[in-house]
């Protein structure tokens, strides 16, 4: 078979880089090595930066995300158990919508299977090919037997573990890390939200998070040990945790349920680089991870794509290589700042196990000077929202 | 001899106190340790804050600093050899003012001369008594022989080492503290400086300060290790490593002589709470430190001295209790802001033993992402120049 960018990774980023470059008659093949149900159930990140909302509508599916999705205008930080508002609609005029990972997935399998576009589910063993030359290609098993696809360019959207990052030399890849000692336990309950914004809270005993997928779906989170057994986590174990951390008028409006879904994640800051090698680029945790905090992960995976939609359109259909060739540098900007500010959310939220009591007033304090001051709200209401492309 | 206010230590802070109590009638004695020759000799901080110069207007001091002193209107930072500009005057509409430390309390001097106020130097043995009481007294012994100052209240400004501090019972007493694990070797030279403005620069080698006293006389840092021998570092070597990290173009402008003062001086962020103790007050670096990034040492003991010397005025004159029962708060408030931004350009700017490849990238990010947006750079504009009171 012969494409012209042949995708590696059918999740969100994979999938909407298909549909912008099919939008501009650029074809492609999607590979993807789980099944479709997989992919679908797989519950992730759920909040869209205003540029990832644009994103969405350029490739046609603003329409059930504007119907169903949340807008939310600020949210909220927290220290010592009482709250303050962040007016991200008010100090920049742009705003986040709470639209679940799951729920982008969806509409772009539906947009795929609209225009008839090809997805390889259950594609084993996928290998990029003589990726510095004009005719790199993919093989890949499917139902036992060996496939291949011709193709002009290769894009790994296939995440942290997959086959692309490692297609690169060691001698060429950089990468830097930053493994936090900490994680997040999570839980999914059937409850309304405790507000109908995000609470972010730092409190001396670790941090926590209130958040939602909708009005009766919560998704509260409090930072653990990440070895901790899950089994020390009872459901009242983690409520009882969560009401001393957030805001003490929060706590008292909290209703809680049993969780439908409990378990522990790490957080870890990962950039490669460069993102482009020879006829292949990458996209998304492919490239980069950055701890939740922030929402920055699927929104990252989006900037990526935006600049190499952009990139190959202009290759393809104006014969320009210059977006191809500057695709890393540009990328990897806003990479960095995306990077930055996820970081600076951790450090500033999250206790950490050598923390000295100075140490925890500098936080506070953080947070303290963020609730007087216009300039460092915007500045941080400028990354939340994300800054621009 | 009985005064209303005994102010122990006779720098910048306890002079600028006496001088403002002073002008609304409030009588001080200041009790200094050293010699006046000591004091009018000590190299320190040469940047005030807007609201610190506002002060010395307001101390009638204005006339030779605003004759004699630069006004800065902006200040450079840099990262890999390349510095871009914070326009504090374009997005705050506030300035700083370079006049040295050393100038300022001559001014003081000057003026308590002219009103007749008492300094005594040399008082020896200096000892706070009786603070949980309405009559506190302090003692001290000057010439061999023993005085005793009764008054109604007691303020220490007499620095990190001073009695004051170490007055109030460890029991009441937090303290917090971070050391930083570096120093900075500075060099003062009479060559022209390398700009009009200061450069605060980041480089994989550590950090550097461009600075100047006036047209002739610079003032120059490196980060370097606390314990070096001061002798590992000629003229030449200083020089060399400063040109290494600074901007490229500011580097090729460097003019460089002889040293006439070299010394290296260690980093921390220190606070001590309450900042009230019964009828004692702490001002400055009695109660707390910060490093010397940022300049807000000075700035911060002026902080403590714009609310103690309006709170004892309203208690003399109005009879008013509320601002002394409120000092400790209100001062610690925006020490510890202060505080945090020290803390922070310290942490962005240098090179930590312990840093990975992550973290210069985060730093070379964090100013990267400042050069791009108007919100940080005002969120520093507006701590550089001064929080508002």
């Amino acid at each position: 078979m012969r494409t012209q960018v042949c995708i590696i990774g059918g999740g969100p980023s994979g999938l909407l880089l298909a549909q912008l470059l099919h939008m501009k008659g650029v074809e492609t093949v999607v590979l993807e090595r789980q099944t479709r149900d997989y992919v679908l159930q797989r519950i992730r990140a759920g909040v869209l930066e205003w540029g990832s909302v644009a994103m969405m509508e350029e490739a046609g599916l603003g329409e059930r995300m504007h119907r169903e999705g949340f807008v939310h205008t600020g949210t909220y930080l927290s220290a010592q158990n009482r709250g303050f508002r962040i007016d991200f609609d008010g100090l920049i005029g742009k705003k986040v919508m709470v639209y679940g990972q799951t729920e982008v997935t969806r509409d772009l399998y539906t947009a795929r299977d609209a225009m008839g576009g090809l997805i390889v589910h259950e594609a084993a063993g996928v290998q990029p090919h003589d990726l510095q030359t004009d005719a790199p290609y993919v093989t890949y098993t499917r139902d036992g037997t060996e496939h291949r696809i011709d193709c002009d360019f290769v894009v790994g959207c296939d995440g942290f573990h997959g086959v692309s990052r490692k297609s690169i030399p060691d001698t060429v890849l950089r990468t830097y890390e930053r493994v936090y000692p900490f994680g997040w336990l999570g839980v999914l309950s059937e409850t309304p939200p405790v507000d109908h914004e995000l609470i972010y809270a730092n409190h001396e005993r670790g941090f926590a998070l209130c958040s939602m997928r909708n009005d009766h779906l919560s998704r509260y989170y409090v930072q653990a040990p990440v070895d901790d057994p899950i089994e020390k986590w009872t459901d009242d174990a983690f409520w009882d945790e969560l009401r001393r951390r957030i805001p003490a008028e929060a706590a008292e409006r909290l209703i809680t349920g049993p969780s439908i879904e409990k378990s522990i994640a790490p957080l870890r800051s990962f950039v490669a680089e460069p993102m482009r090698w020879g006829r292949l680029f990458l996209v998304g945790d492919a490239a980069h991870i950055v701890p939740p905090t922030g929402a920055k992960g699927l929104n990252l995976a989006f900037s990526d794509v935006h600049y190499l939609s952009r990139a190959l359109i202009a290759r393809f259909i104006e014969g320009e290589d210059e977006g191809i060739d500057r695709y890393s540098e540009t990328a990897l900007a806003r990479v960095w700042k995306a990077t930055r500010f996820s970081w600076w959310m951790t450090t500033m939220l999250h206790r950490f196990p050598d923390q000295t009591a100075f140490d925890q007033r500098i936080q506070e304090t953080e947070l303290a000077y963020l609730e007087s001051s216009v300039a460092a709200q915007t500045a941080l209401a400028e990354n939340y929202v994300g800054l621009p492309f």
